[in-house]
């Protein structure tokens, strides 16, 4: 067991990617609209690209160009531009919220239920997203995440990795940002969270992109513990 | 079971008084307090004591003349002009730290965790109380509270009974506030709820302020459901 294991006192973690698998989620919402509404939309394409308007789209807020946004409503502007770009016309008010709810309703990947529950009997386990509150409580809902906490970029009004971001989880739980993890797939969303005083558990997720692409390169980090999974997370904590 | 179990999507709990016996556990660390220190204080009253003391320096907050506190750090306060009023000069830092983290130490009235549970399959569930988030996430995992959501006056920087407070938790999960019921054993607070277009769910608890005392009135209130506790709730909701 890491000596991290007394130290630490809570975990916070990225959601997309980290702890749910965001691709994999979005190809089976668009598979089954292609099936109601007969239509022929490449479904991991259409993943790819809504995911990839999330970044630019959290750049227009922190510019000002736009107020403080949640990404419900970023997801929603990055849909329309994509049903535009991909000539999808035929829904409904109703069916493009409904669909633009596919993000609450991502499975998590096959070890973070198990970790997580083995996590939570020894730490304060909660999110850490850019994901608004409401989408990772209707998620947790449906997946059975067991979090102690939903917390959220949106409690912050600042996007990860904004640094306010990573101040709010000690700050609102009353800890020294020493004492609190953040776990994500991400190296840049770590390195951005060490920054602020937080420890980092680094869990790459080789299949966030789909297979045969190359995760993000991690070697020119360094972080307080690095795990395969979840299991092997808490198995090092001494959880 | 009640209509209200499908219009009604979260229920957010007052948590002082309704889901926990705030009387019992400070008598219970007074109590060993006196035992450690070999003092002798009367562990009801100074109970009655700390928690008289809370919505005055609520009220020193909202008036301006505090600046944003958590209650953490009202407690505190109180808690240091009680000792003082008491004679007790024995506690070191640490000590006085411990003995305001009672708070955090509270027992659910005996109905709670069952009743929350069965809730819980049905409702998202969650706190609205005035403590702060770090207390009532410790207070949760020791208690073994099943919430779905911890949120406080904390996150919208405004201690209920201001209208700001109660419009939080509807905002952050993205439900239209009619979705969203108070549930508390005060009928002074379920009101402001009912002003902001909550749904309410009154649920007196006759021992909160120890046997014998008479109840806040309800007589003159209207509430959505009135029930005895809380697996009634969850009957009555379907749940």
């Amino acid at each position: 067991m890491s000596n991290l294991g007394s130290s630490v006192k809570a975990l916070v973690f990225d959601v997309f990617g980290t702890v749910v698998d965001w691709r994999g989620g979005i190809m089976r919402e668009v598979a089954a609209l292609n099936r109601a509404k007969g239509l022929d939309l490449d479904a991991a394409r259409f993943a790819d690209d809504w995911r990839a308007g999330y970044q630019p789209a959290m750049q227009r807020v922190r510019s000002g160009e736009l107020p403080w946004t949640r990404i419900d409503d970023l997801h929603r502007l990055i849909l329309d531009g994509l049903l535009q770009k991909h000539g999808v016309g035929g829904l409904d008010e109703a069916e493009k919220a409904e669909l633009n709810r596919a993000w609450h309703r991502l499975d998590p990947w096959p070890d973070a239920i198990a970790g997580l529950t083995r996590l939570k009997r020894r730490f304060i386990i909660g999110t850490l997203s850019n994901g608004n509150v409401g989408l990772l409580v209707n998620m947790a809902k449906r997946a059975g995440l067991p979090w102690d906490v939903v917390l959220s970029a949106e409690l912050a009004h600042h996007y990860k990795p904004d640094p306010e971001a990573y101040r709010m989880p000690p700050d609102l739980l009353g800890l020294a940002n020493g004492e609190v993890m953040l776990v994500a797939a991400h190296p840049n969303d770590l390195a951005a969270a060490a920054m602020q005083g937080l420890k980092t558990g680094f869990v790459p997720r080789p299949l966030e992109h789909g297979p045969g692409r190359k995760p993000a390169p991690a070697a020119e980090h360094r972080f307080d513990i690095v795990a395969m999974d979840f299991n092997e997370l808490a198995e090092r904590l001494g959880a």
